[in-house]
């Protein structure tokens, strides 16, 4: 099999990181039968100054065909008065659009050797092993009407809509169910149904999936809210917590914080399965954004575009033990005491970029 | 002056918490020159058992007159399955629409005694004192369309609506940067422009407003969601945050829940000032929910609802010296020891609801 990367390492920190993992596949394919072919494009603001859209129509045909795509960072100050329609973030949601994205899992663990980096009590996130699962392509980011009307007399108004089908939540909700199979068997689902419409379908159509083809899984209930505290409170009652576009927005960023371990969450973004090949589209990124005030000086961390990886073994090609491999590497490499700036501890030893990479290579 | 109090226990922990906040009322009557009169009604689910709305006319407009209105808490499991328009929180709604109480006050401060409560390392929250200021009364709890369509062939489709107008969003700020004046001059104001239309809009009028009336005010702008990381990482950095009616929501019970204070945090609802008479319509109530599970135990904390009676003296009546003596009785309690339940730490004497409200009479 001849597996096909496309990757996009954008702006900001993502290119440098991006290297390493580049690093990472020509070692995999001097050492494994039938490796990777790679192709690389642009998006975001390095995509809109090279051309003037935030992803071009030839790059993102080649992430439609791509087996994997492989994503780094948008965005920047230097690209905040560009307009709506071609700013960074514009690639980034087409990609998700376009490829219909629509499973966004965050892996929210805390990486033992850094409990003490989390803002929380240590006992508190040790052993942290939750897993968010983001519905990606509906709710208020793709909704219509989206706009702003001149009302006339210096008013104008800002109109977004919240959008959701009986059928983006249940497949949204198999995955969450699927998932927590090869977990800890417990969902909890979150939304506002208490104001929203789309929160009240949410739960309904969750409870119907549930009592239709899951009953073996735990499922629980928690207002979007309520579920924000009880990541902060205690969020190891969680296994896996399945919500809506803007909803895990949020709470993903939340509970990744809580882990101490920004700088080394992954992310998938999955497709529906094709009917005849069985495959699924995939983009694969880190949580973290593109960080434009380290940019370009060799000390961004990694670790999570490299655990990006890692999970694009795993869900893309089915390579679990080189998917295994590389994670305890970045474990070992931590264990170490070897540390980008971002997770310097006394005691340990502070690395750049590329020795960080090199690091977990020689692993 | 007579003072018109209209007292709204509704649900769950709620009239015991108000029935603490109504011998503080009879004191304040026997000591004061020009005390308050009180009247009650009913909200939420006890609304609706007793006329089958979750606040019926009568009571409506009884809050419309009052000078202030106190406010319990709704909902619980009894009232779970009851219609959407008549559910608990139906009641509350009704009262911020119908009375304009665009801004809500939502302070998190950490009670220097609490401080070790907190899921938080005690010095990221020592001394924290942030203000949130969320626009109550627009975006996507009361645009239209907000409707669940059936699609035929088993889908349905679930809408909500996000909308803000220039003047919504001009009147929040300048209750934002007014605040800010009055503490450390700072404004942090939260969006999603990279995802939300209402958010670009957002996003420029409250630079617009910033620039034409509050330049000596200290302005910033982050995304909602690094809003909520950096709420984790490093509260203290803000003073006071400006955000819209479901960010709010969101991002201030993260805060509450980081003070370790939930069952102690107060909030004010402030409508616009009349033009004739310099009043607001306000509507004071406990950051808490109803907590079904502990209600009709004796055992709830009545701080929250009596801190928000505090901020009722403070911004309805100018009281300003009865609200710092509220206040400071409450630290003197909490400082000697007296704990109810939820905030009970070692060598602390715990207490039920009634002898905590006497605590602090006492004081
Ligand atoms: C960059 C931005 C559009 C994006 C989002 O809001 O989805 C980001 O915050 C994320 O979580 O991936
Ligand atoms: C009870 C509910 C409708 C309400 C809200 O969502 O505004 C509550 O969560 C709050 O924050 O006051």
């Amino acid at each position: 099999t001849v597996r096909n990367l496309f990757l996009l390492p954008g702006d900001g920190i993502g290119p440098e990181a991006m290297a390493e993992v580049r690093k990472i596949i020509a070692y995999m394919n001097a050492e494994m039968a039938g490796g990777f072919t790679t192709d690389e494009g642009l998006v975001g603001g390095s995509a809109y100054d090279a051309h003037g859209a935030a992803i071009s129509d030839a790059d993102m045909a080649k992430a439609m065909a791509a087996d994997a795509v492989l994503f780094g960072a948008v965005g920047g100050p230097k690209w905040d008065a560009v307009p709506y329609d071609v700013r960074p973030e514009a690639g980034l949601l087409r990609l998700r659009k376009d490829m219909e994205l629509f499973a966004n899992l965050r892996p929210a663990i805390c990486y033992p050797a850094l409990a003490n980096a989390s803002s929380l009590k240590a006992e508190l996130v040790e052993g942290l092993d939750i897993l968010i699962v983001r519905e990606l392509t509906g709710g208020v980011y793709f909704g219509e009407p989206k706009e702003i009307i001149d009302l006339g007399n210096g008013q104008k108004r800002g109109i977004d809509t919240q959008v959701y089908d009986t059928y983006e939540i249940e497949r949204i909700a198999g995955v969450a169910f699927e998932l927590a199979r090869t977990r800890n068997n417990r969902v909890c689902s979150m939304e506002k149904r208490n104001v929203m419409k789309s929160g009240v379908l949410w739960n309904q159509v969750v409870t119907a999936t549930h009592k239709a083809k899951y009953s073996d899984v735990a499922l629980d209930h928690m207002l979007a809210d309520a579920g924000g505290m009880q990541l902060v409170r205690a969020p190891k009652q969680f296994d896996v917590i399945v919500t809506d576009n803007l909803f895990g927005d949020m709470l993903s960023d939340v509970a990744a914080m809580l882990t101490g371990s920004l700088g080394m969450l992954p992310s998938a973004s999955l497709g529906a399965p094709d009917a005849k090949t069985g495959k699924r589209k995939a983009l694969y990124e880190p949580v973290h954004g593109s960080a434009p005030d380290i940019a370009g000086k060799g000390i961004a961390n990694p670790i999570a575009m490299i655990a990006s990886f890692a999970m694009c073994l795993r869900y893309s090609f089915n390579l679990v033990t080189e998917a295994d491999n590389l994670e305890k590497a970045v474990a070992n490499v931590l264990d170490k005491g070897i540390r980008t700036g971002d997770i310097m501890a006394d005691g340990c030893a502070q690395v750049g970029t590329v020795e960080m990479g090199d690091a977990i290579l020689a692993e």
